[in-house]
């Protein structure tokens, strides 16, 4: 597995983890908030996994999803699992702003303008974080 | 919610449907076998849902998924759930290959080639709405 990338040990901004998953912010410059849920295991397809990990999965994504609701409200939230060139399972988890360099396409598709979203401050990542971690921690033990 | 062009009833090529959401063919030229996984109900986000209704579209989503490795075998299977133009909840569920249009990029980014992938038979796309039936139905009542 040493070709993939999510399977090596990099610096990231971990914004929380088990042992059957991590939260990395991407630190993405037009994309402030993007997050990855990265599993651990290199699992190719969510139907690889047994229906109890792919719930798993979803409750941590959905569980981001609500943290940045609640802490930056965006006007949209995209959620993506793609993997065509890291077949090793991850959700793109992107809050959207009507002013975001792409939208209202896909972040993957043509711009539209120059990205208007501000930086993250230190205090707000540190609360997406914190909320990141209550919520993520709530909903599994749900 | 005239102006939501999920709300409204359009000739679709439905494969499977309840009262909570359909499994639409999109027929794409591109994308044979593309899927789109719509709620009936116009809920914007996922989060919006109550737990037990996430994971009954992500059962749903999933299903699919299995529904075409099982039929067509794709290099890879995408999903997403974007709604920035549309926001009414639906999940596309993309059955990728390598000599696709846009492979290995996400299929709203760039275009790497003439897609190869060949337009489904009525055999094939008969054998994907049989078994996408099934596989929705077994992990419902589960």
């Amino acid at each position: 597995m040493s070709s993939c990338a999510l399977c090596e040990l990099s610096s990231q901004d971990i914004l929380w983890q088990d042992d059957f998953c991590r939260i990395v912010l991407l630190n993405d410059a037009d994309y402030p908030a993007y997050c990855r849920v990265e599993l651990l295991a290199h699992i190719k397809e969510m139907t690889d996994l047994p229906p109890a990990e792919r719930s798993r999965t979803m409750k941590v994504v959905f569980a981001v999803e609500a943290a940045m609701r609640e802490t930056i409200q965006p006007d949209k939230i995209n959620l993506a699992s793609l993997g065509n060139k890291t077949p090793h399972m991850h959700w793109h988890v992107i809050p959207r702003f009507e002013g975001d360099k792409h939208f209202p396409n896909s972040h993957w598709g043509e711009p539209t303008r120059d990205s208007e979203v501000p930086p993250l401050t230190k205090a707000v990542r540190d609360q997406l974080q914190r909320v990141v971690a209550e919520r993520v921690e709530c909903a599994l033990e749900g």
